[in-house]
């Protein structure tokens, strides 16, 4: 059986020790991939203690993909270096709030060689050694470790924001009109609040589910407006009784199209028509591939109109939870009059992010990260051109980190859903991106995302793919 | 004039570069204190730049508190060791959310000698370089850097978080029921839409004034019912129509007493009769300083009535915003069959949470904290004893972080804060905490926080209360 040695005058909780013990035995091979778990009660004998300490410890193993459970058999080792231990690909209990991952709704398969998700970014290029110099320091330099920050975010934050904004996305701000939040679902929460009295909503359709069912949650009134190649539609969006509308301009979400200037004009002499506001979400404004960059809406709206919305989320990672959103003056002078209404992140990451920008590697990193993307789009469109021809259509891959792919067969885009996942290949339908049954194309359109796949894994799976579907092409 | 080089090669904008030159040679003395900035249009004419970037740098270094303004006159350098550089004391644009701070309807004192914050922790006991490593240790040791993580919360840190709250605070629950997030509001946030549809909720009077507003905020009628010395009032508990009811069962706030154990069953059967939710917000049941410590509302509920709320905010550090919930089993099942209710903070600050957990290092901070704590209070009290004897009382002082001091003046409580301003003290009257008008008490009372205050600062603090008061005391 395995060395353990637990103490009772140790600091740590029996089922602490328990756990770091094995794992790191684990982890430096003392007990081998493959090896089958003592059972708890022969822990239980062995060590003489009680069966919760054990049973957590493994829950906890467990949780972390230190082992995987065979069903009426026990928990396995896993090898460390080839099932990637720390990050169990989709355990039963973890519910990813990415809107790309609605999970149970879809298939999951058993081994995903290839992951087309949407929502990861490259994990390999994340400057891991800089950030943690930047926590470093934040930590370091910084008063007020053990203070409530400014609700809004910090002010110092908000000064680089401004100017960055400024400067890359054409956006015309002060910082008080900025409010750095944890994720879009915070910037919603505190919309919802501000503009209470507009309660109907144009949406795009089909469009992002989670900002969408928020605004249900939060006592809206949704309306779904089709999206046309030149983004929403503005005929549908001038008949509807909305007061405010949300749009994806950059890169309409999901479908791809560009919202060109003259909608860009007609939507905001609507929004000026109605006193209405318009809600940007400019997800991924940073990454866009042909065509020269197009700058805000917000920057173009000379009436205080807009509420535009970025986020660290795609351009830098999902983990840290850092967005932001640009108030007009008139909201964020309503904002200043609403106590108890903000509650801001992490000072220490705020400070950290600071940093980043002051010391110049914000923007080596966009530049590197849309280096790495173009490059990987490249091989993307290539390989699907070159395994599947004419059978396939790609669009709405000018910019950000995914395409969309129509595939010519007469199946459904859950049969197309399995087939790869027997292959070992995760794509997605998007099917909850409709708030009303889709009207049903033509062909099944699937959604692959390339942010957080390698050039050789984009060959791989996309030759899994033609070896899915090459049978039911047409 | 200063040594700036500014470089257009430079990956940074001119009004970084311009603001980290200037900001490092005030921290390494190459620019004195006192010494007066150049102005804008000397700078502009020296380096032959626009004005925009330093303006810019001018404000960073501004708000940041590297230099003051005069009024008329220009910027200033601050001296960096005496006058606490980078943690401006009440800059006009830093809205602390601190329940403690609703900033602009307070007189703010030209120069805080001591401030008696009671949002305030002790900063010099911050585990700084433990922490700096656990951030490292996540960063290092965990896959998912550039994932979403659980919108939940980290399965892992729930399962921890579950392990001490049972211990420490005998909660019972597993990590199913529990929702990390970034402070109580939220929790409040989540928890308005899981109760959509019980819209009457009975609040402490007084009470925890950000949670009231935001639950009227979410639509919600809040129905003061006032603090006893046993504290809520069950008698008008039970003749409200709240079907919901928020509690600090522990250590009321703001006005300190405990529910005693006749008092949290007469609550817990109210909730079962009515079906009633009780919300328990524990926020500084780690800090009892006499009598045994009392074990959480939830502990002693069969019947899945009460929702407990903790955070990281009084035990670590506010700065953090990492607070969690935990949901009775029919809620979290409510929870989820709601998509995108949920939104984590940060993966990387849950993990680092997870691993100060794991190594113990919690265990003993906590032990640390509360000796320390111990000992400003007792200090506190003793010294409030020594200058004020018989002309104040001293109440609700047997946790957490503040006094609650009734002055024996027939000046009210708006003159006593001026006074002790003009002596360079911060006191705090806490007259949002009431929605109704205050029945006034037969003397002011006034909330002392001891948590961000050296032993030796409440000493002065004390004497110069004592300074400020003293012809008015009766
Ligand atoms: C359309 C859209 N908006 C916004 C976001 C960003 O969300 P967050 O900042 O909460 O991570 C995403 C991320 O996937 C997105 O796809
Ligand atoms: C009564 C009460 N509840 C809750 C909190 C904690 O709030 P948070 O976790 O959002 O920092 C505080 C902090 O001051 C408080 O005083």
């Amino acid at each position: 059986m395995f060395d353990i040695l637990l103490s009772t005058q140790s600091e740590q909780p029996m089922y602490i020790q328990l756990y770091r013990q094995m794992r790191d035995q684990i982890r430096n091979g003392g007990i081998s991939p493959g090896t089958r778990l003592p059972s708890v009660r022969s822990v239980q004998l062995q060590m003489n203690i009680s069966k919760t300490p054990i049973e957590t410890a493994y829950q906890m193993l467990l949780a972390e993909g230190y082992v995987h459970s065979k069903p009426r058999s026990g928990l396995y080792v896993i090898d460390p270096h080839t099932d990637k231990p720390a990050s169990p690909a989709h355990p039963d209990h973890v519910r990813a709030f990415s809107a790309m991952h609605p999970t149970r709704a879809e298939p999951v398969p058993q081994k995903v060689a290839v992951d087309f998700d949407p929502s990861a970014v490259d994990e390999s290029l994340f400057p891991l050694r800089i950030w943690r110099k930047m926590l470093h320091e934040a930590l370091d330099s910084h008063a007020g470790v053990c203070r409530y920050g400014d609700a809004q975010g910090e002010y110092s934050l908000r000064l680089v924001l401004a100017e960055y904004l400024k400067n890359s996305r054409g956006v015309n701000c002060s910082p008080e009109q900025i409010v750095v939040g944890s994720g879009i679902s915070y910037s919603i929460d505190v919309l919802s609040k501000l503009l209470s009295g507009r309660q109907t909503i144009g949406f795009e359709e089909p469009g992002f589910a989670p900002v969408r069912e928020q605004f249900k949650h939060n006592g809206f009134q949704v309306i779904p407006i089709p999206v046309t190649d030149k983004g929403l539609s503005l005929d549908e969006l001038e008949k509807s009784d909305a007061n405010a509308v949300y749009v994806t301009p950059s890169h309409q979400f999901p479908l791809g199209p560009v919202m060109p200037y003259a909608e860009r004009e007609r939507l905001l002499a609507w929004a000026r028509a109605r006193r209405a506001y318009v809600l940007e979400d400019d997800y991924d404004g940073e990454f866009r591939y042909f065509g020269k960059p197009i700058s805000s809406l917000q920057g173009i709206d000379r009436d205080g109109r807009v509420i535009y919305i970025g986020t660290f989320s795609k351009a830098f990672t999902p983990a840290l939870r850092l967005n932001y959103m640009v108030l007009p003056v008139e909201l964020a002078e309503k904002m200043q009059r609403m106590p108890y209404l903000l509650n801001s992140p992490s000072r220490i990451d705020q400070w950290a992010m600071q940093a980043f920008f002051e010391q110049g590697h914000w923007y080596r990193h966009i530049r590197r990260m849309r280096n790495a993307y173009r490059k990987k789009h490249q091989r993307f469109v290539e390989q699907l051109q070159l395994h599947f021809g004419e059978r396939i259509e790609i669009t709405g891959h000018s910019a950000g980190l995914h395409l969309l792919v129509t595939i010519r067969t007469d199946r459904c885009s859950r049969t197309l859903l399995e087939l790869a996942s027997q292959q070992g290949v995760r794509v997605y339908d998007f099917s909850q991106m409709w708030m009303e049954t889709p009207r049903t194309p033509r062909y099944p359109q699937l959604y692959l995302g390339f942010g957080g796949t390698s050039e050789r894994d984009i060959e791989l799976g996309v030759k899994l793919l033609q070896k899915a579907w090459h049978e039911i092409l047409v």
